[in-house]
């Protein structure tokens, strides 16, 4: 059994979290005690995957006020205020993040005293952790009913317990396909540039005994004309009415799965579909070229060229087979409209 | 100007080839006087490259009875098979690699001594890798006039001048598209596991003052569907009569493109065309786990997990919008009987 991605430690008030960028050489747990260091570890992606981001946004609010030696209320919510905003320019692509430190924050802003404003966030902060966890089970459990009995699966990043508090989304399915006894071997794209496929993705699933093989992100369309892969599911950062804005690689992935008549499927919590958005409005995060021009001790890009390091891309609706949430599976046509439940705006 | 990738030194009678693991870091020449050294320096991808590979090839089998002291015909006819055999197993998708070593075995085979062998050997040899030179440039201006006068052209892995001996195929094409006045910019994958397109494509083109950017093979489906590319050009290892086999990556390029009617063209001399072989023909070769693995000092994939490390990947025809070669250009349908002037058979 994997330990949580980020956990809270009632003992010392800090949050822990996995290192995720020493994988899978190392599995370090860091102990946080200021937001400083949290939005560091949001930024370098030693934290990341959507659901793990909203989690982490929860508790750095948290432990903004927890650790927070202010005695006056209306600075205490200012404090807040500015870890909030200070958190929520770490990553400006998925949504989660920001639902996670507007839940904790709307709690701080609502209390009348300090200490209601401090017990009241680190209690909803946790509480966020407690229901990603339960949500998962039920992407999970959802997902699973979609799979063949005995199927290959194509995933692409981590959309794993790396990326939540346990289970995961993307990878949640397959859990809970493998714990109801189905036959599931899995696909792992390696995901440049930064390897989350091969690093984290084929590490836990590894640590398991769930079978995994990892290819070049590039090599998944040969598999699928071959007939080697069965269904391909991924997780996403963002649901606008639109699109699903998941890790690079996503769009190529479920073109070439239309190509081929393969399902393609999407796993994500509820709060990641923001409704009111359409894909024109939201901001792919544009990474350093130094994540392409160096890979270790080795360089890769000759010096002077520019390199395009996009985060994430946007899959049109249409392409996806079904989005899997916790409240359900929405088959298509998967409009707003269609989107039954929707309760949050952004 | 770059200097010429593999060459043979008529002063020592060796053969010169640019190591190209060491680019972009470092451009050195190794010379090298024995065949069991080029075997290593092509399995070692030091020199790679269908066009180049032919040369080689050619260049291995004659420096085998160039630097023999054997005194007999016969035994000397021997040790250049020996060494065509030796040759040509060092990698099996490529058809150019046993033409090359063929067509000087040839030679060999019809001389009367062995003063004959090794003169012709040589002759032939470096006839091979001008006559590579002068049908690159012919390729790069049948391929040019394909190109609208402004556009981004969409490349992968390295069918430029390090993949043949000088100008290049698909490189070919936009360096005859840029001396003729187009405004042509590169879009190159990196093109993993080896990253020729970084480390390869973008070097030879800044080099020369070619405006290049480099992706990762993740994300040309998503430049595609921005509008940010105009036309796909690739080389290709091996030309079936239903199939072009090139690096992995190359077919799903070509489904995207196709998704977006976007033109993907593939760029390759006339013997890359294997007329007589259909793609279930054709062995992929699965290079080592370790290319996926490690990159550098860096730790990428778990001990234990396995990977599949595909070379190549087939793109029926269907999908390819014409093949460019030093003959012409074959436009669909890119059947066998429209393969005019077809001679060769394997």
């Amino acid at each position: 059994m994997l330990r949580d991605t980020i956990t809270w430690d009632r003992e010392t008030g800090t949050v822990e979290f996995i290192d995720q960028t020493l994988l899978p050489g190392e599995c370090r747990v860091v102990r946080c005690e200021n937001i400083e260091r949290l939005a560091q570890a949001i930024r370098r992606l030693e934290i990341r995957g959507a659901p793990a981001l909203g989690v982490a946004g929860a508790f750095g609010v948290a432990l903004a006020v927890h650790r927070s030696t202010v005695q006056d209320l209306s600075a205490l919510q200012q404090e807040a205020s500015r870890a909030a905003a200070l958190l929520t320019q770490t990553r400006p692509t998925a949504v989660n993040l920001a639902w996670g430190i507007d839940r904790v924050l709307s709690c701080i802003m609502a209390s009348s005293s300090p200490e209601q404003a401090r017990e009241t966030a680190v209690r909803e902060a946790i509480a966020i952790a407690a229901e990603d966890v339960d949500l998962c089970k039920k992407i999970g459990e959802h997902g699973a009913a979609l799979l063949p009995d005995t199927c290959t699966v194509l995933t692409h990043c981590n959309a794993g317990a790396l990326a939540c508090v346990r289970w995961g989304t993307a990878l949640g399915v397959i859990r809970s396909a493998v714990a109801s006894g189905k036959q599931v071997s899995v696909i792992a794209c390696e995901t440049r540039p930064l390897f989350q496929g091969s690093r984290l993705t084929a590490w836990e699933l590894a640590q398991e005994g769930i079978d995994v093989r990892v290819i070049p992100d590039s090599a998944a369309a040969h598999l699928m004309r071959r007939g080697r892969i069965d269904a391909a599911v991924v997780g996403a950062d963002r649901v606008t009415r639109d699109a699903v804005f998941n890790k690079i690689g996503t769009y190529m992935h479920a073109v070439c799965a239309r190509h081929h008549g393969i399902p393609f499927y999407v796993a994500a919590p509820y709060s990641t579909i923001d409704a009111v958005s359409s894909e024109e409005d939201v901001v792919i995060e544009l990474r350093a070229r130094e994540e392409l021009a160096w890979c270790g001790d080795r360089q890769l890009l000759p010096d002077g060229v520019e390199a395009g390091n996009y985060a994430f891309d946007a899959t049109p609706l249409e392409l996806v087979s079904a989005v899997i949430t916790e409240r359900g599976v929405f088959h298509p046509p998967l409009a707003l409209e269609n989107m039954r439940g929707i309760r949050r705006t952004i």
